[in-house]
């Protein structure tokens, strides 16, 4: 969840060790509205950072699904102030549908004076203009599993009941030791720290890539959520944890099977699209002055190789199960090219 | 030289672009001894910091002209405090040849109350105690002409008369763009300044590639003094110049030629044997805490490819030329364990 990611840029360093808090707002949003919150086409607004890994999962979910049309989206600005996300990119620096201009506004409007700090992704109620929830490990499931009705034709069923154990067990190995994991090595304040995530993190990812030598995605043979959320952190390896969370044992692009696997997946239709790499080094280099002090956001790396091919159709496997790819992005929603490779 | 490389770690900061000062104490030690320093075996000292690149050329070199023996070798701790290069790494903390514990105590019996920064290379006066020079811009040169009583039977020509102008011209690209151009980039304080010293650098390492494809060493078919001086900046490259100063369009593993070029070198006796890895993490990431406040030193990169087969062997050249290669590493200065690949 963006809050992490550094709101004021120190955020992670008051404490001894990096702990990532629980998510304070965790209403969900049901078929059957049992919090108070019927799903409905074209009453929420998902509020994302294309920066965020956390929130670059519903991106990514929302795209497969084609929730597009019924929960519109509003993008913050990669850099945050000392009062958070904030709808600088938008004309007069407010969101045009929620009309706010932080998204803070809209958790005081839940709850006020409320203490805690400002994440996304957020889904926010647009009559009332109230938080409803930002519980980031939450809400796609919920995309998955409660809003099937307004689904388009042909989504793929990325939380299949039949293999919910698995996808859960391999999630909760991602997020301890990658999603998590690279956080915990680049907000480390001591070595031992550091280096207890950093074995963690690469120990992981060599047991993925074995598992992935041989099969196309992560749990069965087609895209799940356990896919989805592998690809946001492994979409940021090189451009941010590589060199700014000191997770360099190697690049992404050194390592065969999985440089092959983020590829395979960036060019499958709701991935890529996206992705804006432009946002993500902003983020991460100018935000964190905890970890660098100048806010220089470097120039590299070399961005082409994420277009080139992978292969990975040889492995067989169906992307989307009995069902198609979603179509292009909607207009207005699209990656400029200074984040595109 | 190893002062910029920041005593005090913030040393490169109070100035608007990063600038190198000149070296301050210029005598040359020669042949005719005409500045009173005449070349003589076993009357010098050598100070250097197995992190610095700059004092690494005196130590490529000092092995390939095979002056072990007449030239002896003291090295520093790779973390300077606040009184700068120390020599923590010997028994009761004080060079066993010296006597001192500072290398600022050479400075200070050569010039008293001397005001400027404590850099290696240095040589030192044995009978005296005096610091002779730190031009470390000139010593190499001097090792490869004036020092050649002294040179083992087979040293080759690393600066030969026919080439000179051709090595300078080379010598002078390099220092500019890429010796000096990592720190450039490394110290710049703001984004343009970065940028304009990042694009330098691999503009130059892609003319470098695009030499080094078709023949084995920079100038001639030998190796000279431009290859000692490229190779001390190009083994930094992914362990420190990559992430810490921000150099990353490419990983040096992700360039074939350079990378290939690299790896020759570096299996080359008087090269590779001189490199402590783990002096040059320690140095850059503990010192530099302007760019690193943490002080975490990162695991990686992987070293475990500096010793495979690079096959530069099939472009001919003659690494030594008429000569021979140097023999193994002498007693007591070999690199311990965990500062090799």
């Amino acid at each position: 969840m963006g809050r992490d990611d550094g709101a004021g840029g120190n955020d992670a360093y008051g404490r001894k060790a990096f702990k990532r808090s629980k998510a304070h707002f965790a209403d969900r949003i049901t078929a059957d509205g049992r919090d108070g919150w019927p799903v409905e086409a074209g009453r929420y607004r998902l509020v994302v950072s294309r920066a965020c890994p956390w929130a670059s999962r519903a991106l990514v979910s929302r795209r497969l699904l084609g929730l597009e049309d019924a929960l519109s989206l509003a993008v913050a600005d990669p850099v945050q102030d000392d009062r958070s996300w904030r709808f600088t990119l938008d004309p007069d620096g407010r969101d045009p549908v929620l009309g706010i201009r932080y998204l803070s506004e809209a958790y005081d409007r839940r709850e006020a004076d409320y203490p805690g700090g400002v994440s996304v992704p957020a889904i926010v109620d647009v009559p009332s203009g109230k938080l409803v929830t930002n519980d980031y490990q939450r809400i796609t499931l919920d995309f998955a599993t409660e809003w099937t009705e307004l689904h388009r034709d042909g989504a793929p069923d990325l939380y299949p009941a039949a293999r919910r154990d698995e996808i859960d067990s391999m999630t909760e190995d991602v997020f301890q030791d990658v999603n998590n994991g690279v956080y915990r090595a680049g907000f480390a304040t001591g070595q031992e720290e550091y280096e207890a995530a950093c074995t963690a993190l690469f120990r992981r990812l060599e047991l993925l890539a074995r598992r992935l030598e041989k099969q196309r995605y992560l749990v069965g043979d087609t895209i799940t959520e356990a896919d989805v959320r592998l690809f946001t952190t492994l979409v940021r390896f090189d451009a941010v944890y590589h060199g700014h969370f000191k997770c360099n044992r190697w690049k992404l692009t050194e390592n065969r099977v999985l440089w092959a696997y983020a590829r395979d997946l960036y060019q499958t239709p709701g991935f890529g699209d996206t992705v804006d790499f432009d946002h993500i080094k902003q983020h991460y280099y100018r935000v964190h002055t905890g970890i660098n002090p100048t806010g220089i956001v470097p120039l590299g790396p070399d961005l082409s190789g994420w277009t080139t091919p992978h292969h990975r159709e040889e492995l067989g496997g169906r992307p989307f199960g009995d069902g198609t790819a979603p179509g292009p992005v909607p207009a207005g929603e699209e990656v400029p090219a200074r984040g595109r490779p």
